[in-house]
Order: C-alpha cells, then sequence, then structure tokens
C-alpha cells in the first residue's frame, strides 16, 4: 500500500514558511482593497465548460482543465464520441477570474448594486507547460468596479496600487496607456483596421527596439508612409502633459483618439488633487495582450527588481457582452501574487513577525510544571499573543532546538526553582538574555 | 455567442454578503489558530489520482471528481481503454484535506519540524448527488498537531473549540469519547474483532433508541449475553468522573480499554487546570464514522440550533501509514463552516459590521466638489476607514439609494455651500440625523 507520494508537476505546496508570507501580501492587499470599498466575492472552482470555451482563443481552450463526468461518463457513447472531449466532460476548472465575473455580474445582474466593487483572490488553472516561475495553479487577485464610466474609478485604481505597494515597501513605477489612443493612433496612419497588429508592435518597443518594431510593421502589412507618419509617436517623450499635447496635435484628426487623451488628461488630474506620489508615465508601447480593453490600461513594474509586470489591468466596455449583457463598462486590474512574493523575498522585504508562527514557546518539565504554565498560557492567549508549550516533556535541548527550527524570539521556562518562587525564567533567543518575572507580570512583559 | 449564463449543480457563487459573513467566521478561525502556534498550510487542488484512490473507501472513490489529461487524452488509447477513467485521468480533485495533509507529511519529512502543527482551509469536492445543505465543492477547515503523542494537545483543542465558539458568540457542547474504550468495551464483551459494528451501532443511540440498538447488534451477529454485558455502558449516566469510575470497573480487565479511561481522565485533568470552563461530556454513544481514529474523538454541537455537530475531530496514530511513514501519531479537528454559517444566520450573530463593505460614501456633485472631496477620502483611507465616493454626479437620490442598499451607515455630502464653509455634511443613514462638520474635523468625527 505504501507508495512514494509526490503531487502532480506544475503544482505546489505551499509550507508554513510560505504561506505565513504569502498570507502577508493577500492580507495587505485585501486590507487596501476594503479601504476603498471593494466587497470580497468567490465563484466555483469548477465552471461548465460552456462558460470558459471560446474565451481564451484557441490556445486558452487547449489549456483548459476538463473534468471528467461523474458515473459512467462513456455510456451510450459510441467510440469516437468517447474520443471527445465535448463528449466526456462537461465542467472545466477556472482558467482566470474574468470570465467567471463577468459571468456571475450577468447571471446576477438583478440582485448586484451598480457600480459593482469586488475584489476576488482565487486560484486559477492552465495546463500550461510547467517551467520556471510558470504554474498549473496559481492565484490571482483581482479588483474591478463594473458598471461605471467614471474615470475616477480608474483613478482610485492608481491609489490603490500606490498604497498597495507602499505597504508592501517595494518601489514601484505605473505605466498608463489607452486603447483610444493607440486606436487614434492607427487610425491617423491610415490603418484603422490593424490596430492590433500596430500594437502588438508597439508592445515589443522596449524589447525589439525602434528598427525591428517598423520591420515589424512593414511585416505586418504597413507601407513605408504609414510607418513614417508612426515615427513622432514612437520617439514621443518628456512629461505626460508634454506627451499628450504633442498626440492632441498628431492624433487629433481621430476623434476616438483624441477621446483617449482626455481621458488620460483628466485622469492625470483628479490623481493630482488626490495626492498621489506614485510615479505614473505616459508610455504609448504600452499595450497589453487581452483584446477586451477598450480605455486606460495599466502597468506595474517594481523599479529595483527585474521580473516583468507585478500588477495590470484596464477599462473595458463589454466584457459582459459575451453573455449577452451589452454596455457595461468596467475596470479592474490585478496583482501577481507569484512575482510580488519573488519581488519581496528577492528585496527581503518581508517584517519580521512573517517568520514565526509562535511568539512564546513555554519549556515542558514535567506535569507539575505544565499544569503550572496552562493558567499563565491563557492569560497570553486572551491578549493575542501566539503562545504553544512543547507537548512532550522532552530533553531541553530538543526543546530548545524546537524553538529555534520554528524561529519562536520567546522561550519561557517554569522549573522546579520557578515554582516555588512563582515566577517564570524568560530567554529572548535572538540574544541570548535571560531574564526572571513573576507570574503575575509574564504577561505584560511578552503581550 | 449570447448564452444564458449558469455554474454547475451543486457549486455556488458567494456574494460580497455572503463572503464577508465567511471571512468574519474565517477570520476568527484563523486567529484563534494562531494564537495556539498552528501555522497555515496549503495544498494544491489536484493531486495525483494515486495519492486519492483507495483512501476513501470504494463510496469515496466514486465520488472523485477525476481530471481528463491534457492534450490528446485518447492518443495511442484502444478503444476499451478510453472508456476507462484510469487511462485516461491521473489527477483528480482533492476530496478532503486530511489526505492532502499526510501526503505533505510524508514528503515533506525531513524538511519538518514535529511536533507539527498546521491548520487548513481550502475547499475540497466531492461527487456527492447536490441536495439541500450538501455541495459538490466546500471549504473544510482543519487544525492538527503531528507528531506528538501527548494528551496536551487534545487540550489545546479544548480549548480552541472553545474560544473559537466563544468569539463567534455560539453556545456549545463538546462531546467527547475514546476508540480505546470502544475497543475495550467490544473485547469485554467478547466481541473485539466487532469493535465497528458495535461502534457503529452505538453511534445511532440518540437517533433510534437503545432498543433498535440492541436490534441492530443483534443483526450484526451479537448474541444475547453480550447485549446483556452491553447494557450497564448503554445507560451509562453522571458526570464524566463517574462515568470514568463505572467505566474503570466494567471495562478494567482490557488493558487498551484501560487505557482510553486513564487517557481521558488526564485530558479532563487538565482541561481543568487549563480553566476550561465550555462543557465537555464523555458521550459513549459517540463514536464518528472515520477509521483511522486511534484515541480521543471530539464532536461540537451548538445548544440553540439543530443542524447536527459543526466541529468534529479526533486522534490518530497512523494516518501517515498509508504513504509508507508509520508510527507517527496526531490529533486534529474540523470546523464545518457552512454549518456555522447557517447556526449564525439562525441565531443573528454576525456582527453588524459584517453586514457592509463601505463605512463612508462621499456623494458626487460634479467636479469641483470632487476634487475637493479626494483629499478628505485619502485622510480617512490612512485611518484605515474604509470610503468610496460615487462615482458619477448622478441625482442625489440616485446616490442616496446606492448608499442605503450597499448599507454603508455614513454619507458625506460636499456641495457648493459647504465648498464655501470648508465643511461637510454628515448623514447617519440609520437615524437619518445630519450634521455639519469641518473639514478639518471629519476624519476624526468618521474614523
Amino acid at each position: 500500500m505504501a507508495q512514494k507520494p509526490s503531487i502532480p508537476k506544475g503544482t505546489r505546496d505551499f509550507s508554513p514558511a510560505e504561506m505565513m508570507r504569502r498570507t502577508y501580501i493577500f492580507e495587505t492587499v485585501k486590507s487596501v482593497f476594503r479601504t476603498y470599498g471593494f466587497a470580497p466575492l468567490e465563484t466555483p472552482a469548477m465552471e461548465n465548460l460552456s462558460t470558459l470555451l471560446g474565451k481564451y482563443g484557441d490556445e486558452g481552450d487547449k489549456l483548459l482543465f476538463k473534468i471528467l463526468n461523474s458515473g459512467d461518463y462513456a455510456a451510450g457513447l459510441a467510440d469516437a464520441e468517447v474520443r471527445s472531449a465535448s463528449r466526456i466532460c462537461e465542467k472545466g476548472l477556472r482558467y482566470d477570474l474574468t470570465v467567471p465575473f463577468a459571468r456571475y455580474v450577468v447571471q446576477h445582474q438583478g440582485e448586484i448594486t451598480f457600480p459593482f466593487k469586488r475584489y476576488q483572490i482565487q486560484p486559477v488553472w492552465r495546463a500550461d507547460r510547467p517551467q520556471k516561475g510558470r504554474y498549473r495553479e496559481f492565484y490571482q487577485c483581482d479588483v474591478d468596479v463594473i458598471g461605471s464610466r467614471s474615470l475616477l474609478n480608474e483613478v482610485e485604481l492608481i491609489e490603490i496600487v500606490e498604497r498597495i505597494f507602499g505597504k508592501l515597501g517595494i518601489g514601484v513605477t505605473l505605466k498608463m496607456n489607452n486603447r483610444k489612443i493607440l486606436y487614434g493612433i492607427a487610425e491617423t496612419i491610415g490603418h484603422a483596421d490593424k490596430m492590433m497588429d500596430i500594437t502588438v508592435a508597439i508592445d515589443k518597443l522596449e524589447k525589439i527596439g525602434i528598427d525591428n518594431v517598423k520591420a515589424e510593421l512593414a511585416g505586418r502589412g504597413l507601407d513605408d508612409e504609414a510607418i513614417a507618419k508612426l515615427q513622432p509617436i514612437l520617439e514621443l517623450s518628456g512629461s505626460n502633459d508634454e506627451k499628450l499635447a504633442k498626440l492632441r496635435e498628431v492624433i487629433g484628426g481621430s476623434a476616438t483618439g483624441l477621446r483617449g487623451v482626455e481621458e488620460m488628461a483628466e485622469i492625470f488630474g483628479y490623481a493630482k488633487s488626490s495626492g498621489i506620489s506614485l510615479p505614473v508615465e505616459l508610455d504609448l508601447s504600452l499595450a497589453r495582450g487581452l483584446n477586451y480593453y477598450t480605455g486606460a490600461i495599466f502597468e506595474v513594474k517594481a523599479n529595483d527588481f527585474a521580473i516583468g509586470s507585478i500588477c495590470g489591468g484596464g477599462r473595458y466596455d463589454d466584457l459582459t457582452g459575451i453573455f449577452g449583457m451589452p454596455d457595461t463598462s468596467g475596470v479592474g486590474i490585478s496583482f501577481g501574487a507569484d512575482r510580488i512574493y519573488d519581488v519581496m523575498v528577492g528585496l527581503d522585504l518581508f517584517p519580521e513577525e512573517v517568520n514565526f508562527s509562535t511568539k512564546v514557546l513555554f519549556v515542558n518539565l514535567g506535569a507539575e510544571e505544565c499544569m503550572a504554565s496552562l493558567g499563565m498560557m491563557r492569560a497570553l492567549r486572551d491578549r493575542g499573543v501566539a503562545t504553544e508549550i512543547y507537548p512532550e516533556a522532552a530533553k531541553m535541548k530538543k526543546q530548545m532546538e524546537y524553538a529555534n527550527r520554528r524561529m519562536i524570539p520567546y522561550v519561557v521556562i517554569v522549573g522546579s526553582n520557578e515554582l516555588e518562587t512563582r515566577s517564570a525564567t524568560v530567554k529572548n533567543m535572538r540574544t541570548g538574555e535571560q531574564r526572571t518575572v513573576s507570574f503575575d507580570a509574564l504577561c505584560d512583559e511578552l503581550a
């Protein structure tokens, strides 16, 4: 019956040490979401395949984990049918939180108070080839407001970014752009139909450089004249206001483009009134892959750690349209917990309290000493101090090793001497310092 | 493309209102776990089927959700093989948290510091027939210590039960028993081999009454003499100490039974020293279904709400043996979040703050007023007050309705009058009372 246990490739166990750090990140993120009035939502791990299929492109469809129908899944099916996943699976694991959110909003539209502000922190599953930093199960951490076109929502998200990374101690830069500006550019150079091609190419500006982008654009069917018109856009520089002024000039002939420019001007204006000090940079090379974005788009990078974007999102005008509820605009961002974790480990940003789950360990010297300790332990726990007693009266060395390995900062010793004098010895495990404290004072001392 | 969206049967969306209440329960539970030095653990949703199969009996095997292999699952398989789930699925969704915990402990035994105290709060999935109160996806909330035989661990779990239900405001009774006592009983009446039959029958004592239990025992092959010997056990009454005294008499001839009696005496003794005031009752009719229990067993019921057990668990001596790591004793309990939720709704125990996600709504009367509000909102959020502004300058009535529907307790109005006098009108939405407060005092007023 014994077997060497393992877990499926691409999945992870999170040990207590990892979980305490992850919990710190999630709690920080949630506390900020709540400060802005966002409320939690959870959707089931399994969705009907009909909800998921066709929402992530052909490639995404292939990466869905499908769940075999319960019972005799093959009953009544011909051999060829059993070879078709759609005949033997009705459900799949969620692939992201966005489609389930859209599904939820449409399904519950009668009960929801709009604008609907929700956050959602749950795992998602993708049958990607596992590789370093890419997992088949990972948490997404999304915050969205849906049912409002107001740009105050964008400003709120900027503030949330500022506040979360401020609390975590990660220096970041927020890059923004606007899909309407990107459309305006495409329209201005006479290739409105090629907006996505142009966008995808511009997105690579930082990675492959201006010449390669131009080559790629030519490859995607843009003539020299169009590429020449694009030149000032690719070379845009200066402050956000300067960039917006230049854009008004260049793409002002496109009504959509101009609207994008004015949206960004309004967002930057509100951000100033709001007292935001986070660096926010208008970056036209920012495109983001997801094609449901229609307005402002966001991307956050850590200043002092190379890892790609750690947060991103944007405005979408028709996410719920896929489920038959049109004209419901929303905006949201998603925090990348795994990458934020890596940044925090890399920059050593986790506070010390995150490293231990127990603050005080009572050494166990036998039944009588133990009985005497129980009341003190209760008093400490009443004050919220994480306290435990070593459950066996093992050798002192073993108990001290346990405290060290679990990084417990204080050890309390109640031996026969201490019992007589109604006092305890408190050892600070960091400094090695030992002090004698009366039973009565112990609680104040350690709380 | 439009489709009427729905979710798989037996699964649930948790709305913000439900999530806030659920979060309150989970946070309370976790805060107590942490007070006792338990640290969080998470394992993947998917386990290898080899880890799961055979651990829950034949019935359990059928209830596992299996995940179709990625890619061309049928490639190279004969038709008959494609009809066999074990050929097209390697992974399944976890069915409980216990087996993944045992798997984790065995897999990571080299890194773990024992005794290992962990809690784990994650969903599990079972392909049960959905019915009222039974779901295909539900959270389990487990706390275990493994690698210690000390009965102090049992006492700690009793304290945890007391503290959690105390914090939640649920009056409960803890029933305890000991599998060794049950074995001792079976041995004493000459049917040591029938311990599980006797246990299952005794478990029904409360439900079907003493006569039906006797009939069932006869049906399971016990002769009249054995049943007669069982009589004093079935009629045991009095205090825990009285019951233990009587048991020492009746089953004292069984070494195992006597050990069970002494274990319970020790646990009750420690519980007294620890100052536990929770009613703990030795109840021999308590058996609990899971056959891996080997010592103390626990079950908690709400005093004022009929719903079955809301928490239960026990001591197991060989859980990790299924994965090739013998002789590792542990003890743990599991909290039933869904039932606790129902009890709290039924008895109206959720505190008022759990009903709203935003404490202060700023009414939006236009761009200028809005700009003036942003700084105040930031100051409130700096103090942790959940604050939002209605994103559009909609009609006052609509904004007030929004506040009411979201149960927001305070609304702040900054209009042109207020702008001039640098003051805001604060409306208490519960009482209807309105006051004028200066910009400078607003924050103190509402924090």
